[in-house]
């Protein structure tokens, strides 16, 4: 049975809203008393560093995620577990990004944090793929607007996009706080560069008929 | 007084989706230092199959309670209620879920966390038959195009689909890990295996009467 | 300036939603190995007991919330206000109830836990009664389908519904564990009552014009 | 691409919902026994300051964004990144409030605590109005409703409005407590005033004209 599309994005956003928000849980308050806080503030560093990587990288899915369903008209048993399945993996990130802060900067642990953290970005970038792919395969999914052979023509493209994660892993054996910064970077580029999917129709269309759009 | 769906829907997701996000919250960061953290990270395996198992239970469940909405045109206030309660037992599941994890592997412990395990699925089973029943009961809260004999008739298979649960608390008095096990196959074939709601009308008149959907 | 109510609603869900989960968090793994499981788990019925009651009197204000915010049409500057300051003590509910589970059994403490936490049921109904009455006395927030008057003649029936709060404080000095009894029965007592909203128009009315409702 | 706030808005309301209810996690019940109960509740009086005052802060905070957002009638990418930068400094709150209520009453602590909640507020300030530049700039993302060029010459008006966080700042410097009383009459005082955002329709056509509305 296919479904609209609103309560599957509700209950995604629930779940991007939680897990982007539960990240500040980890961030505990110091114990030194006096101006010794100022220090006690400053050693938690990694903890920053990895909130706000891990911040920005549950972000971008998250609009990535609101850009694919934003073309979808309706939703099938597949699609909500290969839903589902994207946002187990997304549930996860405060874990990992926890543990790497936590082994930012302790010698060998280092190295498995940031391999732990790297190869779950592949684990995400496998998930959101299949995802893609079943869309782009069946294709009745998308809003009558959408170029459905351009949006099959993209995987390739998407696929591609997501080597950079393996890399990370690679340089995961080499430095932790480096692969910390690799991230960053990649998270900033894939805000700024979006793969389009094609339409059929102009955007003025789509502007005009509502009666497309949910 | 009867009212929309939109907002029981809304309410229900959002536990739905805050249930299924603070299962992470369990999963803590192993101390070890060095390359033991990767012994710290393996000895967590029960915590990961109970948080995986959890996960699809939790998103079996929302995919249920969105397929059954996703029919019901108003809600009344004994549905709000029954709904109130399957929320409650879900809101509990990531208390089993811990308790499992933590006892999985130590030995009577393991049996009795089992039996806790199992017995609330049972719970959930029932608390779920209870909603279905009252709505398939008074069948005034459904979409025109239900058919609401034919949703009545369903109510055995339900039922007997239910059974699976008290077995798995037999089960656990031998084998906490299979068990988990046991769980995770019938999440896996509840994902795959849904009863469906008769309609009165065809599923094209579905598409096109878009005045009969929310 | 006025707005929509669906914005309100949802931030208000997403507030419920998430105080009615994390209850959750405070029931703890015990610590006990083998069958002295059994035990640890009993041992925490108080914490069983709070969670219960807690969840179904957070559930009737979600509920009494709802049907309130149904008859609305717009909401204003003010009344966004007197809602924060309604989902303010709601949220602090996890708090009070966490404090009388600690000790509910704990001789002196456990009536000055129960004193608390009854207390703070009497700022709740305080806070819902400053919205009902600003809603009631400037009207004009309402659907069409309101009677204003008659829903202004309702103030005086919820103040006096609101009574049984402050005898639970009462209570609280002679017993805690008979405070939380009463205040199950209380809202099991309102999740069955409710004090209807008067309607200008008949029921059948609202059924078919949809263009009076949201 | 553009697409409809609905999403955002809902994405958004998730974020600030979680935000405004995690503050409590922070509450923690007194070990204390006995009727020494009371005392170890009062003396948690700067974590109930400091909750109250950072749950006014972040309801003042949902309101300008609900009160903005309901001027929009579109997103585009930009804006969607924005947004999750106000959103991620929001989320830190919960850590900032935590700091200053653990080191309230503690001397140089409390300095350093006070300097650092205030200047998260500066943080906020300035991710606010680098999302309400934007809009006022770009203009298209309005609805037709909205006096683009008197929305424009509000900015001035917002920015001096936002010059009252660094006062906040220096007065960290001398007083924690008072800083905390002024972060309370600063919201009080944006609670009830708010730069109103010109519109170049009246009122009344708004009422009527629900086309013009999501």
């Amino acid at each position: 049975m296919e479904t609209e599309t609103n309560r599957v994005e509700a209950f995604s956003d629930g779940v991007f809203a939680i897990v982007i928000t539960i990240l500040v849980l980890e961030l505990k308050v110091p114990e030194e008393q006096g101006s010794a806080l100022w220090h006690g503030l400053l050693e938690q560093w990694p903890h920053y560093a990895a909130y706000l990587v891990s911040f920005l990288i549950i972000g971008v899915m998250w609009v990535n995620h609101h850009t694919i369903f934003s073309h979808l008209k309706r939703v099938d048993r597949p699609l909500l577990f290969l839903n589902l399945m994207v946002l187990m993996v997304v549930s996860v990130i405060p874990y990992t990004t926890n543990i790497l802060a936590e082994h930012l900067m302790d010698g060998d642990s280092a190295n498995v944090a940031a391999i732990l953290y790297s190869s779950w970005t592949v684990v995400y970038a496998l998930a959101f793929l299949g995802f893609w792919w079943y869309v782009t395969k069946v294709g009745h999914l998308f809003h009558e607007t959408v170029d459905k052979d351009g949006a099959r023509a993209t995987r390739v493209r998407f696929g591609l996009g997501a080597v950079a994660y393996p890399l990370t892993v690679i340089l995961s054996f080499f430095s932790a706080p480096l692969t910390l910064v690799a991230h960053f970077l990649i998270a900033l580029y894939y805000a700024a560069n979006q793969i389009p999917i094609p339409l059929v129709v102009e955007e003025e269309r789509l502007e005009t008929g509502s009666d497309l759009r949910k």
